[in-house]
């Protein structure tokens, strides 16, 4: 399959460097990278403006089927951004090789061939460390430990929202990866798994 | 940390072809393999015979604890296996650099430094395949699928009985592997991240 376009999507726990580590990858393989890249393509899509998709991609919205029962023609402001979204990767896995950070993309993509799902995780500790003296994060009252136990459920509750129940369980993706042992050494051998597909 | 100690622990899905894997990886690095061949140490330590330990050792007992209450002298027999387990894991770690297979050893060795979790899994249809194909597993009515369920079922029973109820899940191994890349391709993809750590 060394011709064929290969669609890399990157799932990961808040604090693991998973974005960092996502984007080195696209550098090192040479294609392209989504993430906040992507933001902009969905806000044409969606013809809300970048800003207004940044505040509202992850918020929690009523459930999408009361939604569409209520109103066929008004939903709210997450579900549309997400139906954008999906329309965004759908398109690029049709077009391009790429690495997609988040988004529910492995989900979105369950179905289409050449997709190498990833998942990156760190230990509790060690990505309250990353977002307190990496990311530079501000949390409320200085709670850092707080803040990423915050993200975490929130960033289940949107998978689990939007796609299924089966985020972080290794079964769900190609590849799991503990980042602690450094992002370089994450990018080595994610690069070493997608040269073994590439040489089949 | 080239010249401590490694254990690694390879937890895998029935039909995975995990138990493969983790025997390649051991003969790959030069260390010992822990598998069957536990069974005969844990024969010696817990007084059984090594049939019996192989007959009883996963089958299902009652509550530990309960079994403690009703009585501190006579322990079913797969506890009285497991502890025998438990102790001879502590003692390989000790000692020398190892792969072992299955028993929990992750959970056992969870306090340990310089201690790899690896899991290994399939999608459910490649693992029938290949309990079908290439174990040349018996199934009753030769219905492999439903066999291949029914062990799901039990090792995942086990562990949870023992240890806890993080089987499975990503953030419980440092490397989590989708063995249908191919065996030689996860045993090359594995050693590249011992090296990685024997690196460090």
């Amino acid at each position: 399959m060394s011709n064929e376009k290969l669609i890399i999507t990157v799932s990961r726990e808040y604090g693991s460097g998973g974005r960092k580590i996502a984007k080195m990858l696209a550098e090192s393989l040479g294609i392209g990278f989504y993430d906040g890249e992507l933001l902009s393509l969905v806000a044409k899509e969606s013809g809300y403006t970048e800003e207004f998709v940044r505040k509202n991609e992850q918020k929690k919205t009523r459930s999408l089927l009361y939604s569409l029962y209520l109103s066929s023609q008004i939903l709210p402001a997450g579900d549309v951004i997400f139906i954008a979204q999906t329309k965004v990767i759908q398109d690029l896995a049709e077009k391009e090789s790429c690495v997609i950070v988040g988004r529910c993309a492995d989900y979105v993509l369950r179905n289409r061939e050449n997709v190498v799902n990833i998942f990156i995780h760190a230990p509790f500790e060690k990505r309250v460390e990353r977002v307190r003296d990496e990311y530079k994060e501000d949390a409320p009252d200085n709670n850092h430990k707080a803040y990423v136990q915050k993200k975490d459920k929130e960033r289940v509750a949107y998978y689990n929202y939007f796609a299924d129940e089966n985020w972080g369980k290794a079964k769900s993706y190609h590849l799991s990866i503990d980042s602690s042992i450094g992002d370089e050494s994450c990018v080595r051998i994610i690069t070493d798994y997608i040269n073994e597909i590439r040489s089949k």
